[in-house]
């Protein structure tokens, strides 16, 4: 086993580390992990801002191929720490191993992709158009533009994905990809973890003899250590999973800087799953044993769990319920990742129950251990009637935990799905007999959420180029990026446009020749032509 | 001439309108013009974009052919409207009939140059994963994505452009170019205008068989009207050009809604202008002259005019200065949009002029005549030392005003420009000799600027695919996105991911056989063929 120091890394260097120490919990025991993790100082968050930023520029200049190597250096770097990695991140997150090996693959994988793309290069949007002197009244100059990175980017390492939304998951090879430098602040669900991932990320940083400030990571709270990162004006963008509450709170400290910056927030979805007649009637009980699997999966611990399952009252409503308590009551207790969301999730699968008109479906019947951090699946059912009185019951419950709604009509189903706030996904599952009512749902849906899904499941987001991971707010604070999938790339660049360039001074996507072959939009047409 | 009556619209319907009625005065000669214009009750804003939201679905479900029809037909009749226009824009705002007759084809132009862009449809970045049915271990679902409307948005008129950036300028033709509705805030400055194009743009919804909530127009106030408009649930994204103040208090109330939205305002620019050594001692009297033009053009009412220059002390810069004195001298006094604008330029002036340190190098010699709302041009010069010691000197003066500021060495300059807030522009004056200094220097403002120009003038913003009019803040308050070129459609959309979706629900876009012949990201491929 790699020893871990516990401390900050202030680019290549690690941080003295402030006077609060703080230790890890592993949920699968309770027990505590060594070492102790030093929380960073406000002087480390400067530090660590002014590095990124005189990294910046010589940062930004490199090519996609130089970018793109880095990235899968980074890869190789991850999968180079072996089994201590994954033996770290089972004892600080509860995750089995299986679902750690998978989860590492995901983001050596995302890595990769993200390099193909800035390898190719035609992702920087370039447009050219060429000089018209002799228009009249006025001549036109020589205009070019394409997309630059932004600056230092600020990335909030998530609790339920140790690996591939952490210190080098989707934010941050996004944000490298694009040419920024990051500063990771480190979850201390995992800090173990992170560091391991930090050091992958710093020895490919100088195998690949990048500016030290390319990367740094610091532990520390996200009230403190988190706003403070947020606040710094070297900081140009933010990337974050987690909670409503938290979420709003970087945005609203970004948006009053004197200088206002973007937060990515991804934040909360209840990702309902609709069943229409017909595919209730025929495929009832898969559906049921799908939805338990999504719900389940992870110990319900991902963005895109479903949360609300609406289906019409009939007489195939009592098979289908009948399906999923006892898909229910085989699902075994599982760890969660920590006490914190353990407990949230018991307390709200607790005020879920206790709701007027809100009755049991199906339920873990295996003991639950406390000891072992242990989440039980829990499917509940009400009406829509009920669920009208009962606002509270749209509160989103992480863990593996839904509500089943059923509604009297197409009507009332549609009513409901005009109500929802911004979400994730949105999913149907129809049988072509079902057109009228799918097609009429999805234009409703279209409005609420960033995926729409038929006849499958929200969970298991595919990393690839057609991956929305967004929605309206409150599923994110900006509803134009995805999270998941190459268009990531998008959140962390803006456009630059160089008027009237000699060649020499231009960028080499911009020049006349093409040199890097890529598809430009020259006066108006796709082309990866030279001029 | 055309009979107005006043009202602002609730799509197709006249508002009855609030107590409070406004004239119009005119800058030419301080009359007042009929007739009164009535500002819209907060029951017109929720009526304006109740009406909006419910013409969402039907609008944004338009092709591209029949939004570019639409925006082809709100051209013809804009010009339609023939020299009525040009003779009540004159009288409101002061400016010339030819500045106004340009002003008129450049926005004739952008919105056919947007129907351009939405009848070829690639613009949508449409991008298709095909299903992986045989993958291990779990099978790859089929994923496709395009980018679709954000919903109402809300336009503020601008003063300094009365057509191109006002009721059917650049942000609502490129909002309804992505199938928005747009509810216009009317610039008070121009209302008689505002209601002209209005009727234009009815006319075209009403021709082109649209809902009738694709378009609305309300007089009022900004701080009551306007604010309603940002703060209302409906409202999706807001385009503004104007004031800092008034872009940073839009901003702050659509960050803390409930849900917040997007806003994308455009505010102030000092657009400083480098003079290199080698192009001071060759061109010095041909920048003179240019720098002229550019600082008088519109009387100096351009969010790119160059509000500094920076040269470096010596022999040359004696010269370059008496070619400005001269230059500025001959400049005839000409009338501003209207008194606010004018007494607000005379108080900046007079404050620049009066600070320590600050000489006068150039004005207009004519008689300044308050009764026409006459501006003169004017031209200071300081050294870089006393304007370090004067942070008052960067307040952006609007008007026909630049300071030029003399500089010790390349050092100084460089670290003027590091000290820079952000900009929508910043120019170099340079020769080939110039080259290492140029390149150091333009390292330093493609951190500051969104448009960088070598040896040209920063006004004159072309509609094209490549410009960029945009930079980081306080230029605007998004720097990831033009508001002018035909990429300014992109704010005002977010990508849709539609997953396992069979063939009848797909969009035109996404479908197999590509009918539309679109550019797609097929497989991470780019190509125009069918799948």
């Amino acid at each position: 086993m790699t020893t871990l120091h516990g401390k900050s890394f202030i680019g290549g260097n690690l941080a003295a580390g402030g006077q609060e120490n703080k230790r890890a919990t592993s949920p699968l025991d309770s027990s505590v992990l060594e070492p102790p993790f030093s929380s960073a100082t406000l002087e480390d968050v400067d530090a660590a801002l002014k590095l990124a930023e005189e990294a910046f520029a010589g940062l930004s200049a490199r090519s996609g191929e130089e970018r793109a190597t880095f990235l899968e250096r980074i890869a190789d770097e991850i999968i180079a720490l072996g089994d201590d990695l994954l033996n770290r991140a089972h004892l600080e997150t509860g995750l089995p191993i299986a679902r750690l090996t998978g989860e590492r693959a995901r983001t050596v994988g995302q890595l990769k992709l993200f390099a193909q793309v800035v390898r190719e290069g035609s992702w920087v949007d370039a447009r050219i158009d060429r000089p018209l002197p002799e228009r009249q009244p006025l001549p036109r100059p020589d205009i070019r533009r394409m997309l630059v990175p932004l600056g230092p980017v600020v990335v909030f390492g998530s609790s339920n994905f140790p690996l591939a939304f952490s210190v080098a998951g989707g934010d941050t090879a996004s944000a490298l990809a694009s040419g920024n430098p990051v500063v990771v602040k480190a979850h201390s669900g995992h800090p173990g973890t992170s560091e391991l991932v930090a050091t992958a990320v710093r020895r490919a940083v100088e195998a690949c003899g990048l500016p030290a400030g390319a990367f740094s990571m610091l532990h520390g709270s996200g009230r403190i250590v988190g706003l403070a990162l947020v606040r710094h004006p070297f900081t140009r963008a933010v990337g974050f999973t987690g909670s409503r509450t938290a979420g709003r709170a970087l945005f609203e400290a970004a948006g009053t800087r004197p200088s206002p910056i973007p937060v990515f927030a991804e934040m909360s979805s209840l990702n309902p799953l609709f069943i229409l007649p017909e595919a209730l009637k025929e495929h009832g009980k898969a559906i049921a044993e799908g939805l338990k699997n999504s719900i389940t999966l992870g110990v319900g611990q991902f963005c895109t769990k479903p949360g609300f399952v609406i289906a019409i009252e009939g007489p195939e409503l009592a098979g289908f319920q009948e399906a999923l308590r006892v898909a229910f009551e085989a699902v075994p207790p599982a760890t969660m990742l920590h006490d914190a969301i353990c407990n949230a999730f018991h307390a709200g699968a607790t005020r879920a129950s206790g709701v007027n008109g809100v009755q049991p479906l199906g339920k873990t019947t295996q003991t639950v251990e406390a000891s072992k951090t242990h989440g039980g699946a829990l499917m509940l059912r009400t009406t829509y009637q009920h669920f009208l009185q009962h606002p509270e019951l749209a509160d989103e419950v992480f863990g593996p935990f839904a509500l089943l709604i059923s509604v009297k009509s197409v009507a009332e189903m549609q009513s409901f799905a005009r109500d929802l706030e911004g979400q994730l996904t949105a999913t149907v599952h129809a049988r072509a007999e079902d057109g009228e009512v799918a097609r009429g749902l999805f234009s409703i849906l279209q409005q609420k959420a960033g995926r729409l899904i038929v006849n499958g499941y929200p969970t298991g987001v595919e990393v690839c180029h057609a991956m929305n991971h967004g929605g309206p707010y409150p599923a994110t604070t900006d509803s134009r990026f995805t999270s998941v999938g190459t268009a990531a790339l998008y959140r962390f660049v803006r456009p630059m446009c160089y008027q009237g360039f000699p060649a020499q001074l231009l960028p080499q996507e911009l020049r006349d020749e093409n040199p890097l072959g890529i598809a430009r939009l020259v006066d108006g047409v796709r082309t990866t032509a030279t001029i």
